[in-house]
């Protein structure tokens, strides 16, 4: 199944995306796609839906999910990522957090931040959690917690990261509109996790980032299991992997993002994005 | 006004506490203390409210407010602990964040996480949000987006913190139930932050932390102006503004809480605190 929230910003529409390449909404059986959602189980309640008599809408695509909970990322999590940013590869998964409200539609504006110079993109697979994880006690019981995949872009602005925040990332990863999500969040039964999922993102038409989730260092299940010792994630909370190599604080003459550059981007099966940005 | 919600774990209702002492519930009158009850100037309901018409409450008191979107700290910001945690005295507020599931009530246990080892206890004057905070023009102007202050333990496993996380600070902040919160959201008008308010925390009844909000490196007005410009607070969010001295880590022999340990706390004006540690 994929899920999409379809509709102008804060009036977006739950909706499931047809084998007819129709958007039907769904707000009539579940709500929408929030916490209470997943926590309720509200994914039975779709699958055995006849969406066929649902309404068809059609629109903006907004994130898949609304409000979670919380908003982690795991940095580092690709080796080649973790050298050209001069960092050491980690012994475990590195943690970090954005604001939840930094979550915006897969096409909509990213806005450059008042002050930044040093904005920079990051392609990433992103969970979504299905039931709540609190101490599992292994990576296989972590793939039963989760409800499905998307995309998330993991802005972010590298002054404010690395030179303002005393070594702690909040104030260059949590940035308004600093996470593009979607467009559609994937069932797990619709993605290869062992394939591996290839990762893309370019810069007005220029490839920047290739990769692919085999080359994770920690993968999906152990990431889970892992945060699960420490922080218990609840359902419909959101978790963005670690991107592959090439962004722009990583080349030898860093081509940062400016005000009228556009991202696109995409992970196989996953769908893509596209994000224009604008002055904040 | 001090407003509280009262109730067993996730049946909180919410209250106003009367002169008279006692708990009324205003949930007929507001839903519950919610970011939608912030955003929608819920506050000035309250207000108008006559208090003595309402159903009286007892029991156990939860934290003042309900599902904050986000939950942020500031670490660092008094300059004996600092000192005391061997980190450079910051030139501009250091940001960190909790998941805001660790909100627990202020008398709630709290769970000694699993593989624990150096678990450590911080008094903090918290902020709650009252308007939305985005690139405000002042520090002045940010006071005008309070919604009121309460008290936050921002309970720390050091080894996760600072070992475990790669410099990241989310593994040793984020467990489960390190976060009580209350026992009252206090409005503004009920607190002079000017005068400086006096926090205190004991464990097993030995004096452990002392200090002023007038300590602050960066006072409450200056948090607010500073974080606006990098991360938009919703209304309802919770700010923990840092702990003074005081706190195990800083100690010679450190002397770090064990399970079955009593922490008590307080802050001038806003109430006290007590919780037992358990194991999780």
């Amino acid at each position: 199944m994929k899920l999409a929230r379809v509709g102008d910003v804060g009036r977006e529409r739950p909706t499931v995306l047809g084998t007819d390449g129709l958007y039907r909404d769904v707000s009539s059986l579940v709500g929408d796609f929030t916490p209470e959602f997943f926590a309720s189980n509200g994914m039975a309640t779709l699958r055995e839906a006849n969406l066929s008599t649902l309404p068809v809408v059609e629109g903006r695509l907004g994130p898949p999910i609304a409000r979670p909970s919380y908003l982690l990322c795991v940095g580092l999590n690709y080796v080649d990522h973790a050298n050209e940013s001069n960092m050491k590869v980690p012994d475990e998964p590195v943690l970090f957090t954005k604001h939840p409200n930094c979550l915006v539609g897969p096409t909509d504006d990213v806005h450059f931040p008042r002050g930044g110079t040093r904005v920079d993109y990051e392609v990433e697979l992103a969970v979504v959690i299905g039931r709540r994880c609190r101490y599992l006690e292994s990576p296989e019981q972590a793939l039963e917690h989760i409800a499905g995949f998307t995309i998330s872009n993991d802005v972010s602005e590298r002054a404010f990261q690395l030179e303002r925040g005393g070594g702690q990332w909040v104030k260059g990863k949590s940035c308004e509109t600093f996470n593009p999500c979607g467009p559609w969040l994937v069932t797990p039964d619709e993605v290869d996790l062992d394939a591996g999922l290839d990762l893309w993102l370019d810069v007005n038409g220029e490839r920047r980032q290739t990769g692919s989730t085999r080359d994770m260092i920690f993968d999906v299940a152990t990431i889970l299991h892992h945060v699960s010792q420490f922080v218990v994630l609840e359902p419909g909370d959101l978790v963005n992997t670690g991107t592959p190599p090439g962004v722009a604080m990583g080349m030898p003459n860093p081509q940062y993002l400016k005000v009228g550059d556009t991202m696109t981007l995409g992970i196989s099966g996953l769908g893509e994005q596209r994000q224009v940005l604008v002055s904040a």
